[in-house]
């Protein structure tokens, strides 16, 4: 912490300097990072009777007569709920909902900023299964759509699929479906840049989490040739006795090279590698890829394998971070593919409306392409329209578009 | 509605105009009356790692292990849920949470534009009060508040009463105590304009939901000489076998001069009439009222005594309608009560914050007293600023503050 950076908004508050030096991480957090603002005027009472009473009562009777009608005349339509339990926030692990907010406000200011959606912090004091189905369920008529966060695996994929079920609006647990749309788009430009195909790859997941079952999927139903994933007992395989539910689903739908023993094993003369679980993988086994390998290591801060090393053996590398080329950021991905359901009102997010984020976000540095450009950056402004654009277009496709 | 007024944010849409004519409530409503907005940049690579990854990391870590901080770092302690399940909207009943939304959204841009304070509109699918409770308690680690609206009688005493043992911050009931402490505010000032003391008053209230018991409480808690309510079936008193249990405590405290018989029965001679229920009351009982009676007429849009009506035999008359002087209109308390407690972290509202709110508020037009005007103007810039410093002072006096 930067001890001589001194901050106004700090500096009078005697109790958190002697908690914590000044820093600029806190001076900026101070009071939190988002407001609610109105979007109508409330200067005086002809304003009052428009926006309150007596005259909202009549936008309350159409919406009672004709239920649809809340997504034009509330904020429903624009405003999502960035639901958590704090049980796997960022590398931190279980540190319960309160402690988790910095990161959902953190992520409701991302939904404003890249996509224009509002998003409000729904941090839970539940870590049930059913009890956190049922208070989504309870909240929903209040929000255009939920975006799941950070709740730990395996329970984020029951919670997700019970709430899919329940729910007319869109559900969507970002650290699966982004980090696998993201993944996509980028694997996508690695194959164009070099010219293979994607059905040719062999790729290996390492990590079995809400990441890796969400990226085996979407990488799967983009006719990937084969991709194997490894969780802390090596790869996940039908023969194995000790895999839960969900990884035995995953068992059932990749390795279909029937793939046994570690990561390291399963990395010999693979074509992709995709990290994320964290550890380290050894340099002999990343050697041991086929040739012109791609590497995605995306552990947060510390990458599975270290671009230096990554580079020596891969024609195309990427990380999940700032400070090196090709980060693949979540960012990319759900600020647009909510916003563009929210657009049409879709009732779900469906694989087509994930596949065509991943194409439309891949499309987007489709003329620059190069080994340290297979994946836009966060900022560049083109990211969201075209994502967003390509995701109503699929929800229309796909039949769960409403408007 | 007025059909020939065009507004360029709705004439695009067919489908709109076809189910309504263009009115300037449904135009000020389309797409909602709020949003939700950053307060930090988030310009690029070195904003979004101080106010996301890496840097909200050391935040998490920080509230992790000193759970408190979470009122410094975030903006817990900015923001309200505007809570309700859309059983009692306005005067339009039980429509369901979809519809109840445009007076939450209401309700929130008001809690900014009068108290600073942020809102967040949560309209429930459920109306069980177990269910309610427990969704609410989940709930509260990501606000500052609660503020529960619009649901019924007697629900909503149950609500509150468990809320507020199970959650360390307010909980507060606007339809009762906003309306209860302006409704005192109005009274302290009525008697001091024309020189008679609260303690020497007959009050009847018409109404034993939400509002009428929480007025009656106040009043008692006040000092006032004797308050009677009624409901459907007359005056509550303790000889009657059909009272649930929130009438039944009622007549326990109120009504000490033992009446019984109907509304009309119990303004013979009494000194103060507060409407919180509807209907409308017969010209001869008003006239047999005491002399220089305060006639309090808060239905809306008909207030039970028409204000020309009630003028011919009171010394102050107010309503709840914005069209005639003396509005009992809650947006006085609120936004100034929640911003008051979250100023000082209060871990509830309680029975002094509430009467020394109406104090703060009765103060405001101290000096500029007179028989229209016994309470401010919702637009009175004091107003505000005077119910949250005695707010907070009063959180301070009774041991609730935490900073």
């Amino acid at each position: 912490m930067a001890a001589e950076i001194v901050n106004p908004r700090t500096d009078t508050d005697q109790a958190a300097q002697e908690t914590f030096p000044i820093d600029p991480v806190f001076a900026l957090h101070r009071g939190g990072k988002m407001e609610v603002a109105s979007t109508v005027p409330v200067r005086d009472a002809d304003d009052l009777s428009l926006a309150y009473t007596p005259g909202v009562a009549e936008v309350c009777t159409a919406i009672a007569n004709k239920p649809e009608l809340v997504h034009d005349y509330t904020w429903k339509s624009k405003v999502v709920a960035v639901v958590t339990d704090g049980t796997a926030v960022l590398g931190l692990g279980d540190i319960g909902p309160e402690a988790s907010l910095p990161v959902m406000e953190g992520k409701a200011i991302l939904f404003k900023q890249f996509g224009g959606v509002d998003a409000v912090p729904i941090a839970l004091a539940c870590t049930e299964v059913d009890e956190i189905v049922e208070t989504v369920v309870r909240l929903a008529p209040s929000f255009g759509g939920v975006n799941l966060e950070d709740i730990s695996a395996p329970r984020c994929f029951e919670i997700e699929e019970r709430l899919k079920e329940r729910l007319d609006i869109p559900v969507f647990h970002d650290d699966q479906h982004g980090t696998a749309v993201v993944t996509l788009a980028a694997l996508r430009n690695a194959c164009t840049l070099t010219g293979r195909p994607l059905g040719g790859l062999r790729a290996v997941i390492s990590g079995a989490g809400a990441a890796g079952v969400a990226i085996a999927r979407i990488l799967v139903e983009a006719g990937i040739g084969d991709v194997a994933v490894t969780d802390r007992k090596g790869v996940v395989h039908s023969g194995r006795d000790d895999l839960n539910p969900v990884k035995r689903d995953l068992a059932s739908f990749t390795n279909s090279t029937g793939l046994t023993g570690s990561l390291e094993d399963a990395l010999a003369g693979a074509d992709v590698f995709i990290g994320v679980s964290g550890g380290t993988v050894a340099e002999e086994a990343v050697a041991s890829m086929a040739q012109g390998a791609f590497i995605f290591a995306m552990a947060n801060p510390t990458p599975e394998i270290h671009p230096d090393v990554a580079h020596k053996y891969a024609a195309v590398v990427a990380t999940g971070r700032s400070d090196f080329p090709n980060q693949i950021n979540n960012v990319l991905a759900f600020p647009g593919i909510f916003a563009g359901a929210l657009q049409v009102r879709a009732s779900a997010i469906t694989e087509g409306m994930k596949l065509a984020a991943a194409e439309a976000l891949a499309a987007v540095v489709a003329g620059e392409l190069s080994a340290d450009c297979v994946i836009p950056s966060p900022f560049d402004a083109r990211v969201a329209p075209a994502v967003t654009a390509a995701v109503a277009a699929a929800a229309r496709a796909e039949g769960v578009a409403r408007i």
